[in-house]
């Protein structure tokens, strides 16, 4: 791990990768069957790969491609160092050559060509979002690593992209670092929700490395680790324009004293030490106080409590941002605290007062947003842990990574199950919109076809039922795959996070929202051209053997 | 990442750690609850914490805990770097004082002391995994990186645990790698998942880096990789014991003609580029060959195809390994697989040619095997991935890290959950054995209280149901919790990955089976001692505030 003193901007990719990120980091059979390959002389047969998926996660219609810049900076470093190849020299059959591992210690990826989707694009199912070309032995040595680099990120993007959907325009911060699959998955979960449409994350080291927002208050060990007033080692409090300082708790208790009839509480309902803890933080973070109010009893403590600190701010010239609620019926505890700002608000006149943030932190995911949404709440901020980082619902994305061509020659993986034949040859992909801007359909070609013009009636159809066809005359058409990957560089000047963020923002906008709805979404299509269309079918009987009767 | 040249036993710790656990790898709240803590002069107030889960996962009554040497190896290197520090400096609000930096900068885990379950051990909800003690500001620092550690880790080694008792004595191989959450995740999934009782994996770095066994034969990918036989550059093999080259192709072929009217098929049904390529893979791997036999049709193409180069390499001495099936109807495909098997060993009386392996591999779970073992299976091996590595059936643990004394008085965070209010206090753990060696209960008491006596007869009561006690005589009394950590160093020798991976076995050998089986287990008790249920239910009435009626 090593950073440059640059600007923050693009420390994504000045901080290099994980260490971990390396070419033993893999199956072994992608080197037992480098071994059996370079035995048939066949490493430099020349071989086209596609990665793709075969279904939407989360049983949703769309999925965001994301891994991309991760996969190229592999590519850049594909290396066996010498302590690797001992170790398979120790690990392979001892009848393996031993040119074979000089074999493996000169490998690179020069010879490579990674075509790909934009980072940040919406992708679908059976749509190639890299396709990889070289010599057999090194893009079969790739697999499983650009698998592992891709599936998680863009499924966590994916997540990430439905929870700022279900939220609209509210706040969204990521909170799941404890409850990830690993530290990095709690680093790659931070990376790929901002991608998807969060605006922060809790997790410090993510906001280092990538310049994403960082975001937090304090936990329920802070309410508790004060007893009372007596352990409050200073009160004081300088007013935010200068001034004579004050005694914050003092303040605090007066505006308590007026509350309580607001609240219909007596004052030994709510908690001191509570709120002794809150004194203590309004005064490390006068300009940013925000406070857990659920460690006792939301309206009868917490709430009386951070209101009566947040009026003492408010005498010395400070702003309170607000409250997080992390238990209890969200919905009614959100709207019975806007209720207090309210009123509070319009008996003191103190107009800020009422639009204090209403955060809600407890194990929420998609549904309970929705859910919540239809409740009515009062909630401006979510914070989402555990649901959104282990991506709950389904918690892999299932990429695959298919031979399509070898040597020029088309390859077909057969399947009793249609849905996993794959289509052969090497392929583009096309995605034609409508006048409205609207994405209609995407639409895969063999390489070789010339791209479809916007002028022209486009036939696409469907890749297996012969009677699904239909013309589709397209106001624009983007080309999807691009070369990222040639003479062993990255060609291509790759875009920032915040980049790539608005990428998934804007291509999202460019489906229809029945497509990206949480019920019953419309599946988006996905052609082939009648020149592919024959072509899959002329291979697949070629390849199918002439078996039993069906 | 460093590794020295010494002998691979001892692999893991020299390892070191991933170097993205690091201080930073937290929430911000602990940063900014430090800086509130270090403004109230609180950072040195001597504080407790209890690191437990609530509820075992998956459905089930146990849990393994795991995590603790990468905990112990965290406290080890815990140190904010000038690169940390300017960082929180341009991330915490600029009114934070500098002093506060100065503090941060010279944090360690010297006053830090951390009680442990030994790693592997069986565990259960709300008895501490780990105790952690020390100075306020640091303790607290720890909360996320910690949970982070421990949550997955013992998540997957349970996971793993669950499989092994459903495969019984079968092999268990993990392929998760790209399916995983993240590369550190998978490389975390391989490690635990070999504690918890798998045989071996298919991610090489993970063998390299923990000397775990790896295994894989090879891909789809490879079978699709030939036509025929024209692409076979090379078909003669050696003998095993010497003498003259053989062509194997040939003699595959002859054998091939003799098992047509065994299997029943005309020679066409069989895929001769799947001939080719197995050919070619025997080639390369005589003494290990192991084939893929689902490409293009099992029983029609593969398994001839596969028993046709065993038969020829017996010829030339070599002994076949088996099959892996990757789709399909694994209990009929393996049945018929092994009548085969079974008929070709009877009929050339080649005896071990019953005995290959059949592995099996398509999208398994823990409910799969235990479908295949109802329904009859002839599987010796099982190669688990995506439902291993995610823990789709639940895929976090939810351990909390929670304040349970400050400067010696007890803490409680309470809640409108009963089983969500913390045990309060400092305490100690002692498992409870019968004299047939079964765990009877755990029994957790104030760290005040001596240990429970093994002649003695001891009150166990439910920690908040009062009518629940009963006496225990106990054959042995196990005290859970030792000290790992102290003066700044770990200071008991931890156990290598083999003995932790003993410990999980063993220490499930301890449990009824009841209390393991899948479906409706018995839950496992966890007790308290007379002294601490009056201390809970005292602070709880004393910290529960006077509130409306019920």
């Amino acid at each position: 791990m090593s950073e440059t003193g640059e600007g923050p901007l693009h420390v994504t990719r000045q901080f290099g990768q994980n260490s971990i990120i390396q070419p033993l980091l893999t199956d072994l059979y992608q080197i037992t069957m480098a071994y059996a390959y370079w035995k048939s002389e066949k490493t430099k047969d020349y071989a086209v790969f596609d990665l793709f998926f075969r279904k939407n996660p989360f049983q949703g219609e769309f999925t965001i491609f994301a891994g991309l810049e991760e996969c190229l900076k592999f590519l850049e470093k594909f290396c066996y160092s010498q302590s690797d190849i001992d170790y398979l020299k120790a690990t392979l059959p001892p009848s393996t050559e031993e040119d074979f591992f000089e074999f493996l210690s000169t490998l690179t990826t020069k010879e490579v060509k990674l075509y790909a989707l934009a980072e940040g694009s919406v992708a679908f199912p059976r749509v190639p979002m890299i396709r990889i070309e070289g010599p057999l032995a090194v893009v079969q040595l790739l697999e499983t690593t650009l698998l592992t680099l891709v599936n998680y990120a863009s499924l966590m993007a994916t997540n990430a992209a439905r929870y700022r959907i279900a939220a609209g325009n509210l706040m969204l911060f990521e909170f799941g670092l404890r409850r990830a699959q690993g530290p990095d998955g709690g680093l790659s979960a931070s990376k790929y929700s901002y991608i998807g449409g969060f605006d922060a994350t809790s997790n410090v080291l993510a906001g280092k490395l990538y310049n994403i927002p960082v975001k937090g208050t304090h936990a329920h060990a802070y309410i508790t680790s004060f007893n009372g007033f007596s352990e409050l080692k200073n009160t004081i409090l300088q007013p935010k324009t200068g001034g004579k300082p004050k005694d914050l708790l003092k303040i605090a208790l007066t505006w308590k004293e007026r509350l309580l009839p607001i609240f219909n509480v007596i004052s030994s309902e709510a908690s001191e030490g509570e709120l002794a803890a809150l004194i203590s933080f309004a005064i490390a973070f006068p300009d940013e106080f925000m406070a857990l109010v659920d460690t006792y009893e939301v309206q009868r403590s917490g709430l009386l409590n951070y209101c009566s600190v947040a009026l003492a701010l408010n005498e010395l010239g400070y702003r309170a941002v607000g409250i997080r609620l992390d238990s209890g019926d969200l919905s009614y505890l959100s709207n019975i605290a806007r209720h207090y700002f309210v009123e509070i608000s319009e008996k003191y006149n103190i107009p800020w007062f009422e639009h204090q943030t209403i955060m809600a932190s407890n194990d929420l995911n998609e549904d309970t947003i929705i859910s919540l949404n239809e409740q009515g709440h009062k909630i401006n901020c979510f914070g989402i842990g555990t649901h959104l980082v282990t991506c709950q619902r389904q918690p892999a994305l299932g990429c695959v990574y298919k031979m399509v061509e070898l040597n020029h020659y088309p390859r077909i993986k057969l399947s009793q199950e249609v849905s996993k034949v794959t289509m052969p040859g090497s392929k583009n992909v096309y995605r034609l919109y409508s006048e409205r801007g609207h994405a209609l359909v995407d639409l895969l070609q063999r390489s070789t076809e010339p791209p479809p013009s916007v002028d022209g009636k486009i036939l696409c159809r469907h890749p297996f039922e012969e009677s699904k066809r239909a013309y589709v005359k397209p106001s624009r058409v983007e080309q999807l795959l691009e070369l990222y990957w040639a003479d062993g560089r990255i060609i291509k000047e790759l875009p920032s996070l915040q980049e790539i963020r608005e990428r998934v923002s804007n291509s999202l906008k460019t489906l229809r929202s029945d497509i990206k709805r949480n019920l019953n979404p419309t599946p988006y299509k996905v052609a082939v051209s009648d020149d592919l269309y024959h072509f899959i079918h002329d291979q697949w009987l070629k390849n199918a053997p002439i078996g039993e009767l069906f």
